[in-house]
């Protein structure tokens, strides 16, 4: 059994995966957060790979990411992750991002269930293979991640902004919606203007699968923090709201 | 001064970076491939961080890649690059992708341009920084990609198939339109029965930059050869053909 909580996983951040400010997107900050995330879970018997061997499959909840200064071109960065908690059908991951130096630069928090792919029911986290994934619950003094935890929203006269199509590019390996897609639809709402001096948080929650070709539209309002909530809701019709797929926040320097 | 010519770049295929059938997406081998010849070119003097300084870049013109075998999720795959051959305006680059035991699993051509930033104009690459670009061109007997050269496309019967605008994240850090971003716009043009035996063969030729807001209009036909030549053009209206920003061919398997 592995003894170490923390384990740290490095990346460069590619030319071709900043923005027009030369930071890196969001949404393959994303990414490169999902890879350590697997490739910690894997070095401990959690990963996908061996999950998918028994019909189970982890499912993102939640994504916070907040950021004192977003990786720039070229820039080599460190993502440290750790097990913060389990629950019965939770549990909790957050991230720690360092620049060369070894300076935080950033943090993230994140949620997953574990889902039985057949029943599509979600496991008990705490029982499954005798409760192994409690031995990798980080102590308090190792668990540093001094950002907010996720928001609520309350969607009250959010304003319809935009509806799309979804495609081939927008769909992963399971035929649903990639997670990282929706970070970047939302993040096309806004303006190249906002985007000037960098995003400072970063919301996601995952509430519902939705597939390709199911119509999102996305509904925006501002929030008490000076940012914007965003709530994606599929195939919204003249008779029905259709549902809802994801919520998601975003707070711009 | 570097002796070799044929240099190796691997990558991991990333689960998150495939399709619905397990297979990479075109989009992000493009990106790889991308990064395969920058890192060639920095090796060299020739890269675009150096470049850069003097207020020079490369533009890519043409990117053609035939596959007898697109990599799968969690595959470990080798990108050899080399360059073919310089002219006056243009250089042209190879590849070679190698599954895990070194077998060639397809093949890519590109051509690139040099341009000025500041007067926007081509570079006569044989002649700058003494020639030292000639040094790198790569003897017959290591230049092999037998795969066929770029496509000459003629739009007779085109049909318009979808308009899009614009967004945050189409958008490269020189403000244009990302080039791995149009393939992703070409391949969303097809339902996903096309894509369940993957793709045989990609091309796309840059013609002319576009910006965010930008408007682009996707036209396409079927081509001699089983496949679809695509032609997008931005800004078209009802009394303008708009101008052609890229011309792409997509045969599937």
């Amino acid at each position: 059994m592995i003894k170490s909580y923390v384990e740290s996983y490095p990346f460069y951040v590619e030319p071709f995966h900043c923005d027009f400010t030369d930071r890196l997107f969001m949404g393959v900050l994303g990414n490169h957060l999902l890879n350590a995330a697997d490739k910690h879970a894997t070095r401990r018997g959690w990963g996908i790979g061996a999950l998918n061997d028994h019909q189970l499959t982890w499912v993102l909840s939640r994504l916070s990411i907040e950021m004192t200064s977003v990786p720039k071109r070229c820039q080599h960065i460190s993502i440290d992750t750790w097990v913060e908690s389990v629950m019965k059908l939770f549990t909790t991951r957050n991230f720690a991002l360092l620049d060369e130096q070894g300076n935080p630069i950033g943090y993230a928090r994140s949620v997953w269930a574990m889902m039985d792919v057949e029943t599509r029911k979600p496991c008990d986290l705490t029982t499954m293979y005798g409760g192994d994934i409690l031995n990798y619950v980080t102590p308090e003094e190792q668990n540093i991640c001094p950002i907010d935890g996720h928001g609520r929203y309350r969607f009250r006269d959010a304003e319809l902004v935009r509806t799309i199509d979804t495609y081939y590019s927008d769909v992963d390996i399971n035929g649903h919606i990639n997670s990282i897609r929706y970070i970047e639809h939302v993040l096309n709402l806004f303006p190249m203007d906002c985007f000037k001096d960098g995003i400072k948080r970063f919301e996601i929650a995952y509430k519902n699968e939705s597939l390709m070709g199911d119509r999102l539209s996305f509904y925006r309002q501002a929030n008490e923090l000076g940012g914007y909530d965003i709530e994606i809701r599929k195939n919204v019709t003249d008779e029905s709201n259709g549902e809802i797929v994801c919520q998601s926040r975003v707070i711009f320097n």
